[in-house]
C-alpha cells in the first residue's frame, strides 16, 4: 500500500516527527512524506506517532492508496526530496 | 478529479497561497488543501499558484486522484478543518 502522511505539529515536536517518519517513508517536502508501507509497518507508524505528538494541538494526516499507480503527482517550483538527499 | 496540494513556501507567501487556494478547496490543515476541480480550475490554480511563489525556493506539489474513493484517509489528534471552519 502506497501513502502519503502530512502534519501540522508544534514547532517543538517536528523534527521528533521527521526523524521518526524517515525510519519508514521519503521525505517528500516540510511535513510532508510518502512511501510503501506493510500493515505492520503502519501499525508502527501510527503508534510511534500517537507516542510523539500532542494530540490536543498537533495533527497527522495519513492518505492510504491502493499503490502509487493511483496518483498523479505534479510538482510546481523545487523538488525539495532531490535536493535534500544531497545535503 | 479529487486533489491534495501540498506546500512548502517561504513565510512571506503562505497567507497569500492560502488566500488563494481557499478559492478553489478546502483547507485541511497548515500547508494543505483537498477537493475536487474541473480541467479548467486546475488551470487557473496553476496559473495561479506560479504567480504567487518563487519557484526556485517554494515547492507546490499537486496529488491527482480519479475521485475521492480512491483514497483512504485516517485521521490522527486534531482535525484542524472542523475547528477552521468555525472560527
Amino acid at each position: 500500500m502506497y501513502f502519503i502522511i502530512v502534519y501540522d505539529v508544534g514547532v517543538k515536536r517536528v523534527n521528533k516527527v521527521k526523524k521518526f517518519l524517515r525510519k519508514y517513508l521519503n521525505w517528500i517536502q516540510n511535513s510532508v512524506f510518502e512511501g510503501n508501507l506493510t500493515k505492520s509497518e503502519l501499525k508502527e507508524v501510527k503508534q510511534g506517532i500517537k507516542k510523539i505528538i500532542n494530540q490536543s494541538h498537533d495533527s497527522i494526516i495519513i492518505y492510504k492508496l491502493r499503490n502509487k499507480k493511483a496518483l498523479e503527482k505534479t510538482t510546481i517550483g523545487q523538488e525539495k526530496e532531490k535536493t535534500d538527499n544531497i545535503i
